[in-house]
């Protein structure tokens, strides 16, 4: 932490910051400047953390020098984490793709979307049993029942299943059902939440929060790992700013910036990042071009007939065509690495 | 719903959303234009939401007419509702003050803060016992134990106390020790507890999301006064832009906005609406004279030994000042309006 | 300027950006953690701000100190600055009330509309005469024409006029009409037109750009008074958020800012700030409490007939009843300043 | 656009307002609700834009069915237009570079910086002799002299050149020296600027704006197009988020926005879209498999001695690098393609 005081601030008032800092285990550094005194503050992240700098008097800004997150950082950890997901490894430089429908809706549905899914070549089948959604109004999931059709269709297309869990409560349950956990873009700083996934030992997929910086994302995460879960995917699936014209606005630069500060794996969702069928696969291509590893995409049997996220899911046909190309592109990829 | 179909939308792709329409026992309106063909959709709003009418060929997009809340809605109950809090009513044209510490810390800490909010006059003591926080290795708050302290405080001074609610298992217990049931803004768009509060019956104060828009927030209402408690006070609490010397921008233009789409009260939260306790006065001035039915605030005794939010903490000197101000301003504004 | 080294920085790297940072005659001092070494800069700020830091091998990040901004800081200039407009202040602790059409739309439309200010008190008319509008197929403005309506205004009511001015050819013949000259929001950053307009010395109301950090703005305003004219008053009026609701999102905690960061003084314009007539008045109540110099409002005789802005202007009714109230509380708290 | 009354809205009221419609020329088209009317108007865009709809009694909200674009939509000129910057063709499926330092510094700079480009193999030569910079005190170009060496730099290595050109004066100075006018971020809106650009007949270069929506940055468009100058390119180079990590959100969503709205090319600037050199690559080869029609890179031969944007350029090793596997990445994916 570097604390920066401001032009009128009294010796004494650097003084008594100092011995303040000193009190809690800490060191002082001052450097004086010709309008202005800074203080450098080493010692331990905990207890700089715990100290409510721009309380004190005299003080203009308080500059944090590092995160205070550590068990999901590239700094201590440099090589990547692959997570293993019952055999299926993802972050391991092959290309790992999540595809199904928005919601469960049905048996028939469910069933028909894994048929589609697994000829046209993804690992997991997803599908969410638990809704939420904005409106009270909205078809909320089959949840149970959901989860039992998700179970059937794995056992009969050897995918595996990926379904959000929205609460305390499900987390027994829908981890019988499921080989990942799903924690959705509302649920990123439900702090309950990510602490009992991360008691639960079951791999988790993090989707990034509507509004949450790279920041808070890995202090997420980190919650997670610090309960003894180490598997850990990121899934960046666009923020929310000021342009309306789709859903969200996909932040692909997200990809390198969480490599680079993390050793943990990220793959893309484009379908809620665009919220447009017809921008899934320039995304889905983009993304894999990036560096991601893998990709999550919304299929469905019958987009018109959709009971959630119609307008950005992907018919059968497409989604072939997407896979075809996306398959290409990562080969090529790999070749051109080696 | 308006549907604006492409202007290369053939008769067929028209005839066959017709069709869709009504066999959702909805009416079709159609209205040709030199370029274009617009489809109004007359009937059960929840049988259109569940049309995924971007999905259809030849659409170009959706504009939805009216939003799907209606248990808020002023619309539909043009005259404003009136929380009462075991005797303290919010929403009837006086101004209610909650205020005290963002953590309750220790039993000294918050019996010292409710005493200093009782003297200046407020009607609330605020306090969190469970902390949501971006670090896990920020301090968590006292959970159980800060309860007890939070009771003892009302017992001493007669506040009501306001505290907020984290989880769905902790409803139970805070509800025991508290008058009014906190959502706080990370919890906005959490929709089990959002109808677990619900079905509670208490007072509840409904924070807005980092990045909720207006529409969201009444929705997140919505969903409480559904499962039948229509006691909720929406609190304004600054959302999340990209100015960063300011912790959140604080949206006072809400005030008006959800008065005017709403029935129900709503509050403001300077503290955090700015994260700097040198702007909570002049914000709070705004707030009072924008017709807020009340404000939040953050005061600790000491706020250079603050455990959380020092810095947006007014000290006792402060706070008395503010108070004494915002009271007097309420006062002008009331006979103002008579 | 405060450098973080990352946690694999060579010494070698370390003592490269030492001797980098004494040849641009600057001090360096080295603060050395556990893991990490931070490096201050001290010395002249322009010479500190052209050492690209980032692009040094062995960097994590370069916090800034201080900002560049220095005839426009309150920390070399402590007292607040009153600019006057031909007999008119701003910034003395009064409130200064500019009103009118947002376009000069013709002779008769001026003329009723200056009228009406008049009547209510204000003392500037407003009034575009070139128009910045986002379609090349909407109204543009009056040009040089409308410029003459203004100055017939004045004559006829005694008003100030502040009118906008759009590019440096303009920046002649709008300074024989109008008292006062307003650089837009989309141009806050062009800085061709800031240098030029702090060559003509005319008093600037400076707008704030839909995106632009307070520390852009105040650097847009220390381009003006670099060139030599101090008479720079802020206007803010809204920024781009997530929200849609409103046109724009009214920041109110910019006054506190402004006033805390520079000497200058601040006024709002909640009409652009909103969008919305129906709005106007709460939020110019709060800016007013809220410690604003000044109000910007777009009044219309007719605003079912206005060519710009027609849904946030208010009819001559309703301005006058914002007027008696805004000045009522401005009344009461000057008394209550004191 | 459609007109949505409030539930309370009388039968006078929506009778004025159909009157008002009809009396500008245009057709009004009820649909009665159960709870509401909606308004349909047909006729001239213009016309409809004139009226300011929701400054009428008893409107609820206007929706806007389309855009008053038309000369840059596709959807009145379906194939995709090829722009020719003497000789070499944007849009026509290949891929363009276009790379050099941020700005022009000194002749040597210069010249080492074009040959490295060259050989690496773009098309166009890059580099600022007007800089539009947020400080008045940073560097603020060579002006003149670096149009000078820029000239001499096109002479002696064949590149095209692109240059900014910041206002109407420089237009025809620029003009004489370069092949290709830019349009930086913040003058997107600059009105005047776009429309003498309009009329020089030279292709632009048209950067997005920090907070422009894809409907302005299309309208921007429209303004030069209808100028008579069809010769634009659009330059996706980032936007303004809340997050801080990168300079700014490189939307590569809007490569596919602006193809399916617009005829003419995109490219995108991956420099300027992050800030951080280390990102540039992986945002080029996400960009160019996005279908992005060319790419802007930063590029300097010394970043640590770069007087702008150094953290952000490649060093000559890495922009080879980079070269040859965006590269190849395009020669695979148009063989894909094809």
């Amino acid at each position: 932490m570097v604390i920066v005081m401001n032009s009128k601030a009294t010796r004494e008032q650097i003084q008594h910051i100092v011995e303040r800092i000193e009190a809690a285990g800490l060191q002082a550094h001052l450097v004086d400047g010709e309008f202005r005194t800074i203080i450098g503050i080493i010692g331990d992240k905990k207890a700089i953390m715990s100290l409510p700098i721009e309380a004190f008097e005299g003080v203009d800004k308080a500059l944090p020098v590092t995160s205070s997150y550590k068990l999901v950082s590239r700094e201590f950890h440099p090589e990547p984490t692959v997570v293993d997901v019952d055999g299926v490894k993802i972050g391991d430089g092959s290309l790992v793709v999540m595809a199904g429908p928005c919601a469960v809706e049905s048996r028939e549905q469910l069933l028909e979307a894994a048929q589609i899914v697994r000829a046209a070549g993804a690992q997991f089948l997803r599908g969410g049993a638990y809704k939420p959604r904005t409106s009270p109004y909205a078809f909320q999931g089959l949840e149970q029942e959901g989860l039992e059709y998700l179970a059937e269709a794995r056992a009969l297309t050897g995918l595996k299943v990926v379904t959000e869990v929205t609460n305390i409560h499900a987390i027994e349950t829908v981890s019988r059902y499921a080989d990942m956990l799903q924690i959705g873009a509302r649920n990123m700083q439900n702090f309950h939440l990510l602490k009992e996934i991360g008691r639960s030992g079951k791999p988790v997929l993090l989707k990034r929060g509507l509004a949450a910086t790279y920041d808070e994302w890995l202090h997420a995460a980190e919650y997670i790992v610090n309960e003894g879960n180490p598997n850990v995917v990121f899934c960046e699936r666009g923020i929310r700013t000021f342009e309306t014209y789709t859903r969200n606005t996909l932040d692909l630069g997200a990809i390198g910036v969480i490599k680079r500060l993390s050793h943990l794996p990220i793959i893309v969702d484009p379908s809620h990042g665009t919220g447009k069928w017809h921008m899934v696969k320039s995304m889905s291509m983009a993304a894999v071009a990036a560096g991601a590893d893998g990709l999550m995409i919304e299929v469905h049997p019958d987009p018109e007939r959709a009971l959630s996220d119609g307008p950005q899911s992907l018919n059968p046909f497409n989604y072939a065509s997407l896979m075809a190309d996306v398959r290409e592109l990562a080969v090529f990829l790999r070749k051109q690495a080696m």
